[in-house]
Parts: C-alpha cells; sequence; structure tokens
C-alpha cells in the first residue's frame, strides 16, 4: 500500500504529538500522518492503570515530573488550558531524610547539605575556570574536590560527599563512574512539581484529543527512510508492514536508543557529521519500582527518602548479572502516601543503570528481595511486605531501549543538538535535506531530557515547516 | 614639608596595604608611602579589644568572613602561608533557625527554603530573559514574582516569601524597597567561612609586618591630589598636617563614599566619567552589634538565628528620628557562644541602614531595648539581660561613612568598575593620568564588596605599576 502525505511524523511521543497540533493549526489534518511503532501514543509518557494498583493509584512509570517549573512553557499552556489544575500537581520537594546502612544521617547537624552544595559549585568553577579541562567521571571529580577542599571538612564531611552526590544517578539514569562531571551541573529553572494525576491523563488525553484517528498508525515501525523525489514528493518511508509513505516533510521524533541502533534504514545513509555526532552522546536507563503496602511504616510527613549508598571502590557501571548488595546504589523514593494524601503505603523508587536492567529483567520477589534490607531503614514501625510490585521494563521495550539521553564522561552535547536541530543556525550543518527534520528531548538545549523539551521541539519543526511552506503562524 | 616618592598610595585598608607589598617585592620600600587619615590601619578590617569584652573574645566588626570561600585566593593565601589554620575559621552555615514574632517557623515543612530558591531564580531569569527590562525594588520584585508565579503556593509561602527575602539587608546593608532587584542575585562561589579568629590577629598582622614603620604615615588625611609635573614628578598630593608629596604614582583606595563627598580636590576636576560614574552606586550601611551575657539562653546547637520582620506595607528605607517598632527589621544574628565554643552567651546581630544609623546614635540601653522583645523569641530558657554591649561606630567615622558599596535600585555596577579599573580594557576610559590608579572593593567585580576583591585589587594595581615600570614579575 501508498499513501501520500505533505508531512509524515516517526513517532508518536510528545514532540510528534505536538509537531501534529502545531501543523494542525494551518494546515488540514488529512495531509499530516503520525506512525508510531507501539500500540499507544504517548512513548515515555506512560502511567499504569488504575486497576494495577491495590490503592487505586495511576502511576507515571515514564516522565512524572514538571522540571524548571519557573520556566516550562509545557506547564504554562496547561495551567492556561486548565488541563491541569492546582491540585493536580505537587512539589515534592521538602528537605529529604537522608539514610545510610547505618541508620538516620544528621545532614543538618553535620551540614552535609553545605558540603554537597559546594562540591557541586566546585564542579562548575573547575571547567567555567577552563573549558579545555579534560572530562573526568562524577565519581573522580567528587574526588578532586576533596583533594583540594578537603582541608576545612572534617572525616565525615569528607567521607560522605562522594556518596551523596550520588543522587545524581536519579537524574540521569546512569551511574557515577559513567556521569560526564563535566556536564553534571544543571541550571535548574525553578522547582519540579510532580504531575500528579498524570501525564497520560492531563497532558496526553487532552492533546490526543485534537488529533484525528485517520492521523494516527499505531503498531507500524518504520523501517526505511528514502530521500529523492518519487510520486513528486521529495521522501519516501517503509514500515515494516510494507506501507510506504511519500511526502514533502519527514519529522523524526524516535528516541536517541532507535537512532543509534540503526532501527531506520536511511538511503542515502546518514552522512557522517550526523552519525558521529549521534555517537557522541548515549542513552540512560532510569526505571521506577513501586511498592505498596497494606499500612504505611515511615514516617509519612516526608515527601522523600534518600538512601545512601556504602562507600564503594570497585566500578559500579558493569553490567549485573546477580542481584547487588544492598547499599550499592543509592536510593531516591518518593513517599505517594502523602502526594496521594491517603493513608496506605506508596512508595515510588526511581532506579539507574545498570540497576534498572536488573530488576527490570527479575521477577517481583527479587525486586523485594534487593530493597527490603534497605528500606527496614527507614520503617519507624514494622517493615511489611508489600501488597503489589510494579516494575518498568522502559530496557526491554525494544522501541525504546531505556529513558532518554545521558552524558558520560568524555560525551559531547551540543554536536547532536547542533547537528539535529541546528539551533545555532550553523550553516551547512545537519542533513542537506532540510525537509527532513529532528526532534525529541535529545534535539533540544532547553529542557533537553525533560517533557517540555520534547514539546518545544515540536514546536521548533512544526514551525520550520510553516515557515518553509510561507504559512504565517 | 614635601617628600618625593615613587608611588604613594592613600589608605591603608587591606588593597593599600596589598599594594604596597606586591610592589615592595620589586620596588625599595623607601620609595612607597601609604597614607592613611585614622590612627590605625586596616580600615574596614577592625577587631575589638579581648579586653572590651565579657567573655574575652575578640571580634571583628568590620569585615568577618571570607566569602567565595572555594575561589578566594586571599584565603588560599593566608592557609598556604599557614597565617590561618583549620581552628582559626568557622563555617557557621548550618541551615539558620527561622523564627517571627509568632514563634519559630517551620521552614522544612512549610518548603519556605524552597520558595525562597524559587523567588531568587525567578529574579535571575527575569533580567537575564532581558537585560533591558526596568530595574526595580527587592521589595518590588518579591511581588511580581507572588503575581507571575503565585497560584502553585499555599497562603503562608506566598505571604512569607518577601518577607525572608530580606536577609539580603544584611548582606548589602540597605534596606529591601532600596536594594536593586536586577543586581540582588550573587552567584557564590562556595560557602562563607567565618574567620573566627579575626582578621586583625591573622590577615592585617601578617601584612603590616611587612611593611616598614617608615613607610607608613598614620593620622594625616589627603585633602588634595594635583596632576602635572613638578619636581620631576608627576603627581602632587597634599594632607591636613600641610604634608606635600610628589610621586610617579598615585594608588587611591579610599573608601566609596569617601570619593564620592570630594574629600579630596582634584585638581584638575575628575572628567565627568568618573565623576558620573562615582554616583552610579551607592554606600551600604552594615552594622554589627554584639551582645553578651551570664549565660547561653537560645539552642546553642544552633549557628545562626533569623528573626524575620513582619508585613511591612510602608517604606523601611528612611531615616529613623526615634526606636522602631521591633519586627520592622530582619535579624540575622551569629551565635558566637558556638563558634567559640564557650559556655557564655555571646550573639553577634548584623543591622542595615537606616538601624545601622540609628543605632550607632544612641545609647547602648537603647539598643537592648529595640532588641530584647525580638530575642525573646528565640530564648529557650529565661532571657537575659546583656552583661556587655558592643556597637560598631561605621556611619559615624568621618573616614569610612558606612560599610562598603552597595546597589540601589537603578544603580549600575559595572561602570564604577570600568572607569576605576578599566578591568575591561577598554579604550579612552578613566583618568588620562594613567599613573593614577585606583583599587578597594568598590573597583572590582570578582570578590566585589569583600575582602578578598579589595585584596585582589591591590594585586591588580601593583602589578599595573610593575608593568609600567618594565619590571618583571
Amino acid at each position: 500500500m501508498s499513501l501520500t502525505k505533505q508531512v509524515v511524523i516517526i513517532g508518536g511521543g510528545i514532540s510528534g504529538l505536538k509537531t501534529f497540533t502545531t501543523l494542525q493549526e494551518h494546515i488540514n489534518p488529512d495531509k499530516i500522518l503520525i506512525i508510531e511503532a507501539d500500540n499507544r501514543l504517548g512513548g515515555r509518557l506512560k502511567s499504569t492503570n488504575p486497576k494495577d494498583s491495590k490503592l487505586g493509584i495511576s502511576y507515571d512509570i515514564g516522565a512524572s515530573w514538571f522540571h524548571d517549573s519557573l520556566n516550562n512553557i509545557l506547564l504554562d499552556d496547561l495551567l492556561a488550558e486548565r488541563v491541569v489544575g492546582v491540585d493536580d500537581v505537587y512539589y515534592d520537594d521538602r528537605d529529604a531524610s537522608v539514610y545510610d546502612s547505618t541508620g538516620e544521617i544528621d545532614i543538618v547537624g553535620l551540614k552535609l547539605n553545605r558540603v554537597l552544595e559546594d562540591l557541586e559549585k566546585f564542579i562548575e568553577i573547575y571547567y567555567h575556570e577552563d573549558i579545555n579541562r579534560a572530562d573526568m567521571s562524577l565519581k573522580d571529580i567528587s574526588e578532586v574536590f576533596i583533594k583540594m577542599h578537603g582541608l576545612l571538612l572534617n572525616g565525615k564531611q569528607k567521607e560522605y560527599a562522594g556518596r551523596m552526590i550520588r543522587y545524581m544517578e536519579l537524574w540521569y539514569g546512569i551511574p557515577y563512574d559513567l556521569i560526564s562531571g563535566k556536564y553534571s551541573i544543571m541550571d535548574h529553572q525553578g522547582r519540579n512539581l510532580l504531575n500528579k494525576e498524570t501525564y497520560s491523563e492531563n497532558l496526553l488525553k487532552w492533546i490526543i484529543s485534537k488529533i484525528p484517528n485517520s492521523s494516527i498508525r499505531l503498531n507500524d515501525p518504520v523501517t526505511s527512510s528514502k530521500r529523492g523525489i518519487k510520486d513528486g514528493k521529495r521522501c519516501s518511508i517503509k514500515t515494516k508492514s510494507g506501507l510506504v509513505v511519500n511526502c514533502d516533510y519527514l519529522i523524526v521524533t524516535v528516541p536517541l536508543s532507535k537512532l543509534q541502533d540503526d532501527s531506520i534504514n536511511w538511503s542515502p545513509p546518514l552522512p557522517s557529521n550526523i552519525s558521529t555526532a549521534l555517537n557522541s552522546i548515549h542513552f540512560g536507563a532510569l526505571g521506577k519500582v513501586i511498592f505498596e503496602f497494606q499500612n504505611i511504616w515511615w514516617d509519612n510527613k516526608q515527601d522523600r527518602f534518600q538512601i545512601l549508598p556504602n562507600k564503594i571502590e570497585s566500578q559500579v557501571h558493569e553490567k549485573l548479572t546477580i542481584m547487588p548488595q544492598p547499599f550499592t546504589y543509592p536510593i531516591f523514593a518518593v513517599n505517594f502516601s502523602k502526594v496521594h494524601n491517603i493513608n496506605k503505603g506508596s512508595l515510588v523508587i526511581l532506579t539507574q543503570s545498570p540497576l534498572t536492567e536488573y530488576l527490570e529483567s527479575t521477577t517481583p520477589e527479587n525486586v523485594w528481595k534487593y530493597y527490603k534490607p534497605m528500606l527496614q531503614i527507614i520503617a519507624i514501625s514494622q517493615i511489611e511486605d508489600p501488597i503489589n510490585i510494579i516494575t518498568t521494563n522502559w530496557t526491554n521495550n525494544e522501541f525504546i531501549k531505556g529513558s532518554y539521553s545521558a552524558l558520560h564522561t568524555h560525551d559531547d552535547p551540543s554536536e547532536i543538538i547542533i547537528q539535529l536541530s541546528n539551533e545555532n543556525e550553523v550553516p551547512n550543518i545537519g542533513l542537506d535535506d532540510k525537509y527532513i527534520r529532528f526532534c525529541g528531548e535529545h534535539t533540544i538545549s532547553d529542557g533537553a531530557g525533560c517533557v517540555h523539551g520534547a514539546y518545544m521541539s515540536g514546536i521548533r519543526e512544526a514551525n520550520y515547516i510553516l515557515k518553509d511552506l510561507n504559512i504565517q503562524f
């Protein structure tokens, strides 16, 4: 079968959906087609069915926060359209209680929060002073900090600094012996706001409702893309089911992991400037484990619990073939009992690579076996076994294979954004065939890795096409 | 009397002293003269005599912290020279307990620390988005924040944000209805480290010991400065006592306030680019009140106490002719009982204009009368009357007249630094007579307002002279 469209959008995640709805304000939706490999729209925005919860909760198992909430146009749009109301969101950012294998840590008394701030500022200054300084892992730069500024720190502060900064593993989804020290420091544009109602229930429902079913094709991965005039159209793609679509514009929104694994056969092949850029950054594996309990057996005034790893001398990034020892990886757990103001227990725990791959491939029993001795530490009454366990499956999802882009040591985040989006308007960059466009969290600087970044990249590429078509917008 | 010198340095504060010692490594000290108006060296580095304390403590009543401690070359020098040891300094930055007229505030539970961080980030973003946005006071921009981002804040958070940010008054020494919102956000380069041993005991003793007495003239304000060759020298100054010194280079380190009040008669007059720049910023009035008590009647595990002002609708910057109501100005009190690990009570309280002027001109009895009802709030046992009160006198010191440079709304900090230091190497700027140089906290961007900024400006100007003389350094 063969179709002809003005615009084809590969991928029905938020960047593709936003590209569609932005175009649709000016172009007949019949002329636009979204082709999604999976059996649903939303991509890495995905929520569980409340029926899968013993507590009737729907959990976002992909993205779940509005980051940069002072400067997040997605949040602004959703609030302005009343898609999101004040009670649908929650700032889960009360100072976290912090524990390690010895129990609760007196963060304030030991001033470990101040030391951590200083370590982060040190990293920022270190590379700001000389951008050409060699990158090193977050683990290594933490040790440089102690060497250079440890004189005025006490023993506990020196010991804890490198263990505390491992919280970043739960930002990037990769372990600290891989995280690029140079690019580890984020300039947050405001607090992180939990989308308590879930992204499926508000953002996805709202945006998908605008798109005609006839403009969506599910369950059909795109397998090849050919540049060159055919039937008067500039480009042609083919799907696994054999569908051929000729189009004037092609928007490629597949995850970075799917660009990297050559799932799409490019003809002619992608030029080396692009293929090199694609390999200048990595893809992380942030996952989640959700435990539900009959009762709340922790301090329910806390939003979050952090459990620090022990000091680990060996590498922690190696693939796990057996269950790791407890306290090998940091834990960041959100107290959903408080988020939802219920009197049953719910903890949402973030996981990082290589732990995510292990947990996503083992049994629920093993998942609990791994966490129980660590969660024991936060118990203020008898710890209970869970009545329900939900584990994400991102690393086994063949259409996603992880979470989002992540910078390993020696990676360069700018190259891919320049090549795929040409945000900086450098001449002679990207594809010569300008009608093939890229969007998604990996193609944008502001909001990189975030839902609002993906959303903005969709607006950017839709506007590119409208401008190219001389359509006023 | 008339002297001839290669270099004259007006002002014996840290910038002048550092200029001297830097030059002295290459120039015979006989050729350099420091002329100081006051009867002592050190300027705004000044410590009390332990005999003036009932607890035997020496207090820094001027500068007392090493700011930007990750990037402070003064601190680095003092540590490297072992002038300062690990036990001579103290990070007094444990999360402060915060109170208002109603008692202790649950900062963590109400997440007011997060809201304050967001307010500060908002200000940064607001002016970063558009540098040409009109400046407004810190008070006004706090209200803009609530208007733009109050939707997701609760009532207490909205109420407290504008009161909490008044802590900045104790940074700048001016009230928040005068503080420039645009320039209020500081990029701290590391923690603030209290110089527990005092700047007099370490920095001043060390640096003054290097300077021959014969190169120092005290008690003799410079009253005029004449450019133009005389006796083969390029410049000539005259002091109040009638001393005339002809010199090749003149380093002017007097406080900004003394440049602004025309204490030095310039001949020819300073050009308008400089006089305009001098009036593009203001001078603050940070002061201190020190109370000593027989016992410690507060929670002695705290480093600092913050007491918030009530919500004040009227202006707070007007000169005080009578004692203000309690809770009109924020209080920032450092618990010196903990700093010095003693079992007697010592609180060091910072004050801002216009309160500083009032307190520095009233009786100790009145000072205590003003503070007692507010300090009552932090008492965990019976509040005591002090056994000793020390109040600074900076605003009445005719050679200083306040604390350090401060940015009022609509001020421009860059102009004065460009004109007085030419840090940016703009052509045709500053004085045509390049042998007249300026240094001090008001002439430098990095470390502006700080001891290490003044110290670095001294190095900068010494190096200028050495370079001008073709001396390798």
